[in-house]
């Protein structure tokens, strides 16, 4: 037996991947759990990624004529209880303020006072809310269509909780349109998913399937959601965004009431759709190694970190010049919408400098020491190769590769990612082949199982249900891409009109 | 006497300043009351002013080494209650969640269910859940300086509440850092008042004054409280940023300690600095006229509007295209950070469409009609200019010149805006004098009064809060630029070594 390679992140992704998840998490410094039960803190360099998530999904909403506004944090519970479906979805998970004070208690301590009339929930979405203000923004159709998005938090009151996955407060957007006729709200509802699609692809190089969820997993009070399925690499599903055709549904629990051209009065068609921090535990679960997160250069907090090596203390002037100077350069190169992102790491703590940005995932490492300086050269290493294989590159070669290099990790971290996917994606139709399929291989380690089946279904819950008692697993989506074959349902065996992907999720 | 003119807004500023304030805003736009007690909804008008002050900034936050982060948005009652003074100053105001669950009550209503063991407050400020996990990322002398900020929305339950201004909600980025050293905690006070008043005058136009808090005016908690203090029009004072030397205080609280240099252990001392959506009512009410908001460009939504106008269907296609080609020039132009912003209004509905924009404070309107095209010109109005002084410029005259024109106008407003407070700041050293000054006019308009009055202040709190009574009169600040001479005090007469501005105070 081989000696096992060393790896900066214990255990592996093999070896348990949902504690190795926590473990990069922890190493890279993206975040960390609060002393708020269920509630994450997102430090710096999670955050800076969070904000180049929003920056790139704001720039495409904008594009397609949407507007941010912002709407208050609390909805009364009458407002809640007007879609009954709704408020069904969210009462168990709800934050709910009850008093506006604190006065001291009889022991002395503090204590809540102030009650009110009211109850307020804290938005776990914001649907009857911003209902509420569309109903008076509305009244011709000359208003429609309205088009807006909030960038915000929000809490639903998990009892599990995960870091980026599910936390019982996160940080999302929420589109919210109303439209004149049910085509352009369905329309709209198609469009903002493939902005989704699009932006995940993109800019996380993370290959995703579009798709309309079964009628068990639609949002709270919508006709129709579309979602968008990642698959990760303990073959498991993410569901990285979802767009909701509303109908009429939420126009009538509000009143969004407008005047047609032929004067007659009619509600609104109304969609929503939402994508949130989660996106950062697909970024970890999709592309990160054994050695920690692999950032995607579009949205990467930063693209080159700068190591300069000073062994004796006279170099150090010399270095750290060529080093400033190299930064500046590179500051100055355009890449996509941003600069390039530049850190300078002078900490004097030996190798564990290089590994400590490798677990962080900054695509690439250069090195800087006197010998490089000599040939005006860096010692460049790439995140998406071998910690070993690094290239020694004349300093101006290097200022004009920088976008390719990075547009290059780019692609390979998607490729990889959609190998892995297509790899672990297969067609079942044998009833003991699905059910062989997603029994783990070692009970010690229950994550790891099949991947995707595509399979049939005959649409009936009962089927969908006993699959999910049976197996943990789900239907993530009937995708759209289906081919219409007919074909048999997995579990009744009855002639099946749809193609599910069917996966363990998270 | 000659016929009033007409206005755009009623009141007039004159007539009932307070009045003509709900009334811009409305007319503009950006925001409105919320079925929420206490809270505002931001619309797209004044979001996308809420967005370019974040942008601007964030950037000068960054360019001095600051990283932003997230934080919970709840506060277990314990750790607010671990600064005695700063619970006490926010016991009064604090939103409190009590349960986490919605259940059917007796009569079959939803009720509050789930009773959490630890009441959890919704953050009215930051300092002590922050300070947890800053005592959880220092060790040593090594981990500071730590530079933090976060963009959050805060809740204080206010009882009067002004849209912008005072909200039980509002939207703010809060500072939080801490250094080894009292000097360089200090210094980074000062340096981020710096920064809030470099922004204030450059990006909003707003001249402030920058000066020290006295006692009963510091935050809750801190040592030491700078802010910087605009004049609104009608002579009132808003304080629009303030930066706070915490001391020790918060890190003895939160157990921010370190290792030093000479391992020995100490507290860390901390600062936190914040600035909120209240900036915007800063600019509407340094900046509007009886027409409406005048957005200050370097932060303004857009900065051109185009109308073009169509008398003869013939001509739409022609206009059309002219305007069309002219947006996409002109959104090809850099202004600072940005580039231009055009809105293209083709509305049919008169008149009515220049003035929507006048109101809305759109720095440049354009009017585009098959005359102008003939001649390959534009007929600008601008809005810091009557309504009537229109000029017609060619095309290309327009293009070259319209970043000078924004920065005119921008240099125009801050300097009405100065001459306004220069001319309503008044040296008084006289009480009956002071008393009088601070006498409305009109008894009918008790807003309009004297303005700012720099005057002397032996530092007694009794002096303070007797002028405070009589005349509703505060210290906004002890200026820092104050001239050193001595003084008596303008309430005991007892000899004074502060200089004080003293002003009504929103």
């Amino acid at each position: 037996m081989g000696k096992q390679a060393k790896t900066a992140i214990t255990p592996t992704r093999e070896e348990n991947f949902s504690e190795w998840y926590q473990q990069v998490v922890k190493a890279s410094d993206m975040a960390e759990r609060s002393p708020v039960r269920g509630c994450m803190v997102i430090k710096p360099w999670g955050y800076a990624l969070w904000e180049n998530i929003m920056a790139g999904m704001d720039g495409m909403f904008k594009r397609t004529g949407v507007k941010n506004a912002y709407f208050p944090l609390f909805i009364p519970l009458s407002f809640l209880e007007k879609e009954a479906e709704h408020v069904e979805g969210f009462a168990k998970e709800c934050a709910v303020v009850t008093h506006h004070r604190l006065e001291k208690g009889s022991e002395g301590n503090l204590v809540p006072s102030g009650k009110l009339a009211e109850p307020l929930v804290v938005r776990p979405t914001s649907e009857t809310i911003i209902g509420h203000s569309f109903s008076n923004w509305v009244s011709s159709y000359r208003d429609l269509p309205l088009l807006i998005n909030q960038w915000a938090n929000v809490v639903r009151w998990e009892m599990r909780t995960r870091i980026f996955l599910r936390t019982s407060e996160f940080l999302w957007q929420e589109g919210h349109t109303a439209h004149a006729s049910e085509t352009e709200a369905v329309e709209r509802t198609k469009m903002m998913l493939d902005v989704y699609a699009d932006f995940s692809e993109q800019y996380l190089a993370m290959p995703v399937i579009k798709g309309r969820k079964s009628s068990s997993e639609r949002f709270p009070g919508a006709v129709d959601t579309l979602c968008i399925e990642a698959m990760m690499q303990d073959r498991k599903a993410l569901q990285a965004g979802t767009s909701h055709f509303l109908g009429q549904n939420f126009s009538k629990a509000s009143g969004i009431k407008f005047q047609t051209a032929e004067e007659t009065e009619e509600y609104a068609w109304t969609t929503s759709w939402g994508a949130s921090t989660r996106m950062i535990g697909g970024v970890i679960m999709t592309h990160g190694d054994d050695d920690g997160v692999i950032m995607p250069p579009r949205v990467s907090p930063a693209h080159v970190v700068l190591l300069p090596i000073v062994r004796k203390p006279e170099d150090r002037s010399k270095v750290m010049e060529f080093t400033e100077a190299l930064s500046a350069a590179l500051r100055d190169i355009r890449y996509h919408e941003n600069y390039i992102g530049v850190e300078i790491d002078d900490r004097d703590i030996g190798g564990a400098r290089g590994w400590d940005w490798i677990k962080k995932g900054i695509p690439v490492r250069v090195e800087i020491g006197p010998r490089d300086i000599a040939e005006d050269s860096v010692f460049m290493g790439r995140r998406d190769k071998a910690y070993k294989e690094k290239t020694s590159l004349k300093r101006d070669a290097f200022l004009n590769s920088i976008t390719l290099i990075l547009d290059e990790i780019q692609n390979n971290i998607y490729n990889k990612a959609m190998e892995f996917r297509d790899s672990n994606t297969v067609e079942i139709t044998d009833k003991d082949r699905f059910y062989s399929y997603f029994t783990p291989e070692d009970p010690e380690n229950p994550e790891i199982h099949g991947g995707f089946a595509v399979s049939r279904w005959c649409g009936n819950e009962a089927c969908e249900s006993s699959v999910k008692e049976d197996l943990s697993v789900t239907i993530r989506c009937l995708p759209f891409d289906a081919v219409g074959e007919s074909g048999k349902c997995i579990c009744c065996g009855s002639d099946a009109a749809n193609t599910a992907i069917f996966s363990k999720a998270y």
